[in-house]
């Protein structure tokens, strides 16, 4: 009795939510600490103090009126937004005001917003493999056609000949996700002056907008001093999709922005848009409290080092144990190559020894693993010697 | 450059949201003080003093990965569920479990998430006018067909044989808002009863399932003693939609959830839907600090008598001055009758003595203005002789 459209989702359900509600049934049966569960992107570094520090500061200053109901706009309080453009150009040089922020019910809300926006049944949405699995669901929402670009197992920077030739006239949004999820991959600066001379040119050549959609949840989450170029400085038609789930560690929360600078073709009514797509799908606004906070907490960092720690000590040791894998440069994800084809066989396996991963297949690039390194360091520690049993399969 | 979804709707903006930002707009003019905005359902009672108490002591309480990660499933911690369905069943005699709650971004989002669920393309929903204008919205963000029965201007109560007539084998779901926006009528169970044996019937004839979605942010704002039939109990079809936006003063913070008994068709499939389109529309889940809010204040109640004093107030000088207006039960809402027909009109010349209404004609019912009376006091007073002088112009 559900829709068509629906039963399909069902069935294809997030292998991602999956496994992480395999994780926790198995945890009720052999005890949290004896499954290795890496399947989800869900911090293990707590909230920075601040967050509550502010929450508390928050509910004293505040009119509680104005604090819990809805904003003016239904892009958010004026303040906030204000706040993070100031934020952003002291970081990034650029000069944003309020006007160019909106706020959103996290980057999936956010994502969501931007497509609705954009999209006519039948434009074309482009990925890069290995992309996150969400994508597809959140083109399907509004009926486009999700164009992949095969992956570039080497270094996994995208494939932009290809690129190049998969862009037609239907093309109306290129989403791009980086630090990447799965791979931890970060985008060089070449590859983004290379995507920004490819899309003008198509732009040119078929009188046709395209959008560049940023989805930057990692934006924060780097290592080895590695820079992550801001998007809205190589290309004009650029929307970038922030979260604070990953850099604040609030994804329950539900908090994040779009940005839509003044170059943006029509940028006004692109904005207006928005405003109207965040009411008409139920977001209304972003959660108030969680604005106000952000607004407190623009300073402030995730602990970054915990990570490295992981990333550090799993990297060398699987590779130590015989498997390949490409360093992570930011995220909290490493993937992996399967030792063998059917890498959906591959996680069984490790499943056996409770490690739980997700397979490439999830995010269009079969024959990897992600491993989702936000965990704890001693679960992480303790999970070793079960990879070392997977690796001895193998090699 | 945006889409041809989209271009309408940014021209057809909420009427709601446009005097709202017209009462901004004047406010910055005229001050704050001479401007008797009436436009937006935005609480005026603030929320009760445990909201405060509740957050600062989760906070204390909580670990904070699991207060702010994403929770295990997409529908919601299930402690909290468990403690709405228990809050639930100890005030309707109802016997929900957890597994029949679904947390929501707001009842906005509940809608949103049930009618992705239940719609195809050109599947029809009923809505009876006068009805909340973004129900229009949603309905359109999934394709379906929006059919209205025609007001009954008599006691706003709906007109059943119209309903019948105009039930169609597409007809998949039915809305009803009780106490209803923008009217403030109560549906009377006897209504009730006669919408279920109607449904009932029509399903049997069509061999289809016609889900009932109870709209319900009001059920808590009701006057005289007035009694809200709890839906569920009379068709089995029924998904409720509930929101705090009204009964904890909390419209901001998007906290809401849905009931799916098990009652309805294939119940466990839907849940499953709903549980993926929360995540895959982008809402991923409710905000997690709310939904704990939430379960520590199901005891908690708005103060209901301040409403009802603007309500008495506002009912008794209108009707005095010359207005006809039907004396509201529930919900802070008053539908009064334009003294002309063309009630826009009527509107620009409230506008004039700086009075915001909304017209009638955004709830599908032309020929009356909404009043939203959950303003303070003092401003309502302050509006009154205003109100006066323009029943002046036409009586």
């Amino acid at each position: 009795m559900i829709s068509e459209k629906m039963k399909k989702m069902v069935l294809n359900n997030s292998e991602i939510r999956k496994m992480f509600e395999e994780g926790n049934r198995m945890s009720q049966i052999y005890g949290k600490d004896n499954v290795y569960d890496f399947s989800l992107g869900n911090p293990n570094v707590p909230a920075p103090p601040k967050v509550k520090e502010a929450i508390i500061e928050i509910l004293n200053e505040e009119n509680e009126l104005t604090l819990h109901g809805y904003t003016n706009s239904n892009s958010g309080y004026m303040e906030v937004r204000n706040a993070v453009a100031l934020s952003l150009n002291k970081r990034f040089q650029t000069s944003f005001s309020g006007e160019n922020i909106i706020m959103t019910v996290g980057a999936a809300g956010g994502l969501n917003v931007a497509l609705k926006v954009f999209l006519n049944p039948e434009d074309e949405v482009i990925v890069f493999s290995p992309y996150f699995g969400e994508y597809r669901s959140y083109v399907n929402n509004f009926d486009g056609v999700l164009v992949e670009i095969s992956p570039n197992t080497e270094n996994f920077q995208p494939k932009l000949d290809e690129f190049e030739k998969k862009i037609t006239e239907r093309t109306k949004v290129v989403i791009i996700n980086t630090p990447n999820n799965p791979t931890g991959v970060v985008y060089s600066e070449e590859t983004i002056m290379r995507i920004a001379e490819i899309l003008n040119k198509k732009q040119k050549e078929y009188g046709s907008d395209i959008y560049l959609l940023s989805d930057e949840p990692y934006r924060e989450l780097v290592y080895d001093g590695e820079k992550v170029p801001y998007i809205t400085k190589y290309y004009e038609n650029t929307i970038v999709a922030y979260s604070y789930s990953k850099s604040l560690s609030l994804p329950g929360e539900r908090i994040g922005y779009l940005v839509v600078p003044d170059e943006v073709s029509e940028c006004k009514t692109v904005r207006s848009a928005m405003n109207v797509a965040n009411r008409i799908l139920g977001f209304v606004n972003a959660p108030t409290l969680q604005q106000k906070v952000v607004e407190k907490c623009l300073e402030e960092q995730t602990d970054i080092s915990y990570y490295n720690r992981n990333r550090e000590t799993l990297y060398k040791s699987l590779t130590n144990y015989g498997f390949s894998c490409i360093r992570p440069k930011g995220a909290f994800y490493l993937f992996m190559k399967s030792p063998i084809e059917d890498e959906k066989e591959f996680c069984k396996e490790a499943k056996e020894l409770h490690i739980l991963l997700v397979p490439g297949s999830s995010f269009g690039c079969a024959g990897y693993v992600r491993i989702a390194y936000c965990v704890s360091y001693e679960m992480l520690l303790k999970a070793l010697p079960q990879f070392k049993k997977l690796a001895k399969k193998y090699f």
